[in-house]
């Protein structure tokens, strides 16, 4: 660390500089990639701004309704940042503000936004002087946080777009996937599906024979994604292990699955650990169809919900406005 | 069926036809794509000659050492063509040879390129009919023969060469994936492992936690295979289900991997059900070094073994010297 970047001086602390990100929601536990594939789209994204400050430590500025913690251990983007100010000089202060619009507890990875676009802003202001994949480090311990446990499903395709592959956790090894032009419909019913209680309803032991039906459709998936062929997309989106168990959390959700592909979309399901649920689509066209359906179903069942007619964010957090002046480490 | 090629006068089976074959070994279970991928190797492989004869029905003759039963009910090859004849008319009959290369039982498919081999013949014979999805339906027939389960990841990669994918079995559904050049150690030691045993050793539940990891093995695999990415595929050949239950049957593994993956060898594991173990490197020199040090550890086990080093085969069955005259359905 000390052959690349000293910040340890004032003078490397331009207080004039601002950073603005947009850190974009991310579907997670992407069918038949459960725990492993995950990617980002282009809505609904978080807006955050961070400076340094005077004083060493973390201050959080909440401008939005949603009333999180300030105190920086208490909120996931302050774990985020912590970890990665462990590797850093002392002296070094950032004030964040977020302006959340991705809800806290919709399942399209509202904590891992907040972590990731803090962790992706601060390091704009360190003029990129971690990788991607420390960022993705120092952003799991938000969802830590959040969840209980180190997960990286979200917050690797937040940092790195697109489609990301978690192939290990312990040593993460992250692989970013290539993935033809997908449109992403995502329904959000105004209900509340806890993570750790979707993850209590999973058995610990799985049939062998499931499981191999489960690795046969991710490789599936990968080679349809890789290859750009969306009927081999449609095909290996099927996931025999875990939607059977966690989709009766969810009311609506056989009807959504199942109006969505007689609608044409190529398929989809349970957005993290749900209650969204999300479907792709090949055209924008069908991922409309798709939203009205949703809304029907949810009209009908009498719950509130929101949608979103998406496609899939390439870039992860994007930067926006930033005010840096570059300058040559010394 | 009538609408495309009526097979049905002697005159269309042309007697003085000969089609002559060259059916590739297969790996499949490869590591930990355990049901679902396979690819073919460019040696060993079987050489087999057809022709029609005149009579309606099924001569087979072994040309090799391996006394396997000429009776087609009772033969891998034969019971693959009586799977193809039930979609022929019912005056066909055909007169296979069988000069066998590949050992039964080694684990690199020898029952697969009987099977895979005959039906390629024949199939050519009929001027491709049959898709290469139909051929591997009939040949199918002779891996239940052979082990009682209609299997297709040693079948598919015979057929259609390069790496391949069984998505489904039920419905059938072959993914062909592409493939960077790859060099294949394999040793065969002279052991015996039955099919069925390396079946029953293993649980018929496991942890969801390990299956998680297989399918994170199994994306990062076909992706890295898909990307070229050689780092990538050494990271992913790792088997936490299978291999470790299995690899006790095996002498010699452990040190074989091991021993192979400091030479610099990318990875690999055991070959079907074994006893073969197949390791996958970058370079000839490596495979050939490989080689050498597998030729050691069964050298100081005092076990007889066969060493292959090869290539991924990306044609599947070769046709050679085919007496064909091409002609218009009538």
């Amino acid at each position: 660390m000390e052959n690349k970047l000293a910040i340890n001086s004032p003078y490397q602390m331009d207080f004039s500089a601002l950073v603005k990100v947009e850190a974009p929601a991310t579907v997670a536990n992407m069918v038949c990639g459960f725990d492993v594939l995950g990617f980002a789209v282009n809505e609904p994204f978080d807006k955050m701004q961070i400076r340094f400050k005077e004083t060493p430590g973390i201050t959080i500025i909440n401008d939005d309704e949603y009333n999180l913690p300030t105190d920086p251990e208490k909120n996931v983007a302050g774990a985020a940042l912590l970890a990665m100010m462990e590797e850093l000089p002392s002296n070094i202060g950032f004030e964040l503000t977020i302006q959340k619009q991705i809800k806290p507890g919709s399942g399209v990875g509202s904590s891992a936004a907040s972590s990731a676009g803090a962790v992706a802003a601060a390091n704009r202001l360190l003029h990129n002087y971690f990788s991607k994949e420390d960022l993705v480090r120092f952003a799991m311990n938000g969802e830590k946080l959040a969840s209980g446990v180190k997960h990286a499903d979200n917050i690797a395709p937040c940092i790195y777009g697109g489609v990301t592959l978690i192939r290990s956790i312990f040593p993460l090894d992250i692989v970013a996937l290539t993935a033809p032009p997908l449109f992403v419909t995502i329904v959000h019913p105004q209900i509340e599906v806890k993570t750790s209680d979707a993850r209590s309803i999973l058995q610990q032991k799985v049939l062998l024979k499931d499981a191999i039906r489960q690795w046969g459709n991710i490789a599936g998936l990968v080679a349809g994604l890789l290859q750009a062929d969306y009927a081999l997309i449609g095909r290996s989106l099927e996931d025999v292990l875990i939607e059977p168990v966690r989709s009766i959390l969810i009311p609506g959700f056989d009807q959504v699955k199942q109006q969505s592909k007689e609608a044409g979309a190529l398929g989809g399901g349970i957005s993290g650990s749900g209650p969204s649920i999300f479907m792709l689509s090949e055209t924008h066209a069908t991922a409309k169809k798709v939203e009205e359906l949703m809304q029907q179903i949810y009209d009908g069942l009498g719950l509130d919900h929101h949608t979103y007619v998406t496609t899939i964010n390439h870039s992860g957090v994007r930067f926006v406005d930033s005010l840096i002046t570059e300058q040559t480490p010394s």
